[in-house]
């Protein structure tokens, strides 16, 4: 920790700082500028952050060197996790060697239109089944999802095509029914910030897709999954979905940085979404292969076999020509860049 | 609603569209122009959304041109409301006539300390308290509040000041107890789109003070307080606190130009809150006087009487000559713009 | 400067840092922390920066505490400085003790519509006419504005009603001749980052109006004065005038904190232009409101007679009652905040 | 054009809009819905614009449908362009069949430094060579470039490497001293909507490379285009190079899906700036992966013989082991996607 003093600060000012500082512990280093002097901070952090430092007379601003997360940072954990999804016997990895594509439907709708995405994601080469039963609407007149019924007809879908199911939980209260029912716990954008969910998948004991807030850092992001990890929970695979920018023909601003910053910042691994980053079916490929070749564990893609009937971002949904064209990408590229299929890696004991 | 025709659309695809409206008992008024054709529907836009029209072929882009809002849209309420906080015989008004001043410490830590800020806030002219006793963090590892040990103090404080409490709630399962309690909820910036927590608020029976997701549109921010308003709760009062963008001398940039903006969309009153959305104590004050300039119903700020030792936002917190300087504005700039004190209209009957 | 070492970095990084920083004259501070190394470094900046630190074997960041303008940061200048725009015997102030209002047309059309527009800015208060001859215009296609005919327009208008004129210049060959005609030369919010036309008009011997670029950071904008300030020319008045971001309802949003920030860092004048950043005529009135009261030195506002015909602009021009309650409010509120309208100060000595 | 009226429109705005749009030659369809009408206009759009139609009484809004560029738009133009650079006899192609590689130092320094660079760059694949010898910096006191001087030392690395030259032009005033020695004008970040310098290199005869303005919608990024276009110069490449965000980890935003859309809308190649993107070195190679597969036409990156003596931008340049990852990269990755190296289509004829 930095503190450097306004250009008006006295000598007192400084021996204040360093007093504080000591007391608690701390040692303070002082480097007297010609214009400003700045303090270097040494110790518990934590017991600084009590101090209230930008209060005291002379200071002029407080700088955090260290990241403020530590369980999922790569400070103590050089070597970058894997996080397997699925039943015991059956169990996908998302990690730094594989590359795990996933595929299914906004929402779940009916059980034949399920079964039906389910068997589109898995003809195109997906292994891990993505689906809504809780959907977080903007407008509380657009469809909120089936709920209990549509978890129902996920596990079915699993059941008939062996495919694990991730699926979003919206609320604190009903992690328990989705854990049993789901392999994997997606918490999504407009969730990031709601600790009080991230708390409660961090104690579910299924693995989580910690899918960035639109709006979110990639600090804040950290530190969301550090609230996961702090429960017990490192089971945790983020998921960049795009930002919000001003740019108006998107959706949203796919972020494709954030692949290779977070993976020199965090062991977790990280996924990427171009369907709802793009909102525009014809992104969606281009976007999946850009997401392979910057190093993406893996991508979760949106598929509706009649997207003209979905009741849920029937526009960005991929069938026909472009599913084919994607599954083609997924084989083809994984390899260039050093990645085998998730698929052959599954772990079977 | 308008559709729009891509170019290359053909006549059959601008026919496939006018049989899809008026299958739904919708009309559809073509405008053929030279380069493309544009399509305006009139109906019930509830069911042209589940057409999906931007998945069929030759659409180009579909826009909507009603508000998405409805119960708190000034459409059909021309009229500007008045929400009133407090308990019966002591209510105390926010609303289009009024300038409504609301002061206390950022989070609730002792009963001297809250007794303290309510005093200080008082003597400056606030007619209502805040205070936080469940506060969202982004660290896992910061204060998190005192929770139901802090509802009790402020419980106390109103007792023994006579001010009505304004709180956050930041889980749904938290609303019954937070309403037992407090006379106003609070929803903070960060759960602007939990929407199970707005539907809980929205059942409660209590006035809500929602603030602007610090990266949600106006447009969004109404539609959050459209889902408490559907559960039959017309009690919300708006609060800016900034939104993010790319200047790093604030912590967000106030949005000022959004008072204006909601007055002329919406019936909701709206206040300001300056010291979030600065986060710098000398800012607090030139922005307040912004706030009451532009036509804010109300200002909301950060006080505590010691703030090195807060334990949360203590840099932006107003005491001593600051708390003064406000005051006078809060006493002398209202009526050049046409509002009285809220304190000289409490509803005593 | 702070250079922030990573945490595999080692002893002899840090000792290669320090050599480095000594061979240049410097000083070195180590400060040793558990888990980063920081070195504070005292001396000649820009020494440090031809030493291209941040590419050294073991640093993982720097950071500069001081600011990065000279001449017009507040630091070696406490006073707030007074710009004075006019010819000799009729000049208005701009600075920290008055308000100057400042209105006209968006273009220069006609000498009627210009003269038009002159008697409603000067009947409704306004001390300085603006009035556009060269139009920087996102599209080829749109009218440019007049040129030179517009200026000597303008040059007459001035002759008729006594009130000095500042315009736009966008090409830095242009500067000797609009130099020639204008009181106050402005450069927009497209060229706040032409370092060539900043130069020109460094060199050109009359006031300089900047406006804010609508994606810089104040720092960035405040580097843009220091490049005229660095041609001799100190006379330079900041305009805000709203700033890039995610939300649509306005075309820029004000960024009215803009104002105390600049006037806690530099010593130059701040004025706020509410007509562009809203580009709503509804808008305008609340907005110069909050420009006063937070503190602003002086608005710049669109007028003119008849906005159905103007060229440029004319959804945000007011006229009748709008421009009358402009009147009173830039009557009325100025003295509240401690203020005298600058006409009442102009020096005619 | 669409024409949306407010709710409380009367049946007179209506008919005086329909009024003046014919009396231009338009034609309007009306279409009157159960809370609003809605207008579409049918007919010259350029002679709409001039009827100030968001000014006339009754009048909410008005939106555009049709692009607003032309010469640039695929509409008219559906193949994709292909813009050759380089010495008739040598030209290197830009286009949507060959991937083209740039590379080379930020800034020209000395000669030596020049011709190691050009050698790197030609060592790692690269057919066209960059460096900057007139420098746009944030800040007066930064290196400036060599200008004159620089422009030599590039006209003599071309000698002697045979590679085509692109260099930065920053002043309208310098056009022809830059043409005469480069190969192609870059047109950088701060001066897209220089519209001045615009109009220069489209009169100068020689290719532009337009980089987008860090704040530029594609939109107005695509009308800057038109702007060199309407001077007759179709030979212009969109550079992709980062837009501002609120994300600080990266020194901007890599607008990825920019690619894609631009491909979608104008005939114009794009390629991608990895290193100004990042600022970052450790993300330019994933970066240019990423460029290369989302479908760029060409890349263009730093590389320098020693960063830690750089004058500009040191901290990004690639060399060693980085600099041959990204030789494999630009080797094997463009085939996955159908393109074939610039470098073996050059035009000899």
């Amino acid at each position: 920790m930095v503190v450097v003093m306004s250009p008006d600060a006295t000598d007192e000012d400084v021996a204040h700082v360093v007093e504080k500082v000591e007391a608690v512990g701390g040692e303070a280093f002082v480097s007297k500028g010609v214009v400003r002097t700045i303090i270097g901070l040494v110790g518990d952090i934590e017991s600084f952050h009590h101090l209230n430092l930008r209060t005291l007379p002379g200071v002029a601003d407080v700088h955090r060197i260290s990241d403020p997360y530590k369980l999922v940072s790569r400070q103590h954990h050089a070597e970058r996790s894997t996080v397997w999804v699925g039943p015991q016997g059956a169990q996908v990895p998302i990690g730094p060697d594989t590359f795990t594509f996933m595929a299914g439907p906004c929402a779940v709708e009916t059980p034949e239109q399920t079964l039906a995405a389910a068997h589109m994601a898995r003809s195109a080469g997906a292994t891990i089944l993505r689906g809504g039963a809780f959907k977080p609407r903007t407008s509380p007149y657009a469809f909120q999802g089936l709920g209990l019924a549509g978890l129902r007809i996920l596990a079915d879908v699993r059941a008939a095509t062996g495919l694990p199911i991730v699926t979003e939980v919206v609320d604190a209260r009903d992690v328990p029914v989705v854990a049993e029912h789901a392999d994997m716990l997606q918490v999504g954008t407009r969730n990031m910030a709601n600790f009080g969910l991230l708390q409660a998948v961090g104690d579910a004991g299924k693995p989580v897709l910690l899918k960035r807030g639109m709006t979110a850092t990639i600090e804040e992001w950290l530190m969301a999954a550090e609230y996961i990890a702090q429960r017990g929970n490192l089971d945790v695979v983020l998921c960049e979905r795009g930002i919000r920018t001003f740019e108006p023909s998107t959706r949203n601003t796919l972020d494709i940085s954030a692949v290779p910053v977070v993976q020199a910042t965090s062991h977790l691994p990280i996924i990427v979404d171009p369907s709802h980053a793009a909102g525009r079916k014809d992104l969606v490929v281009p976007l999946s292969r850009a997401a392979i070749a910057v190093g993406a564990d893996g991508i979760i893609v949106d598929v509706h076999p009649t997207p003209e009937t979905a009741l849920c971002d029937g526009p960005q949904a991929l069938l026909g020509n472009d599913l084919r064209e994607l599954a083609t990408a997924v084989r083809r590229l994984p390899p260039v860049v050093g990645r085998v299929d998730a698929g052959e890696r599954i772990r079977t004991a």
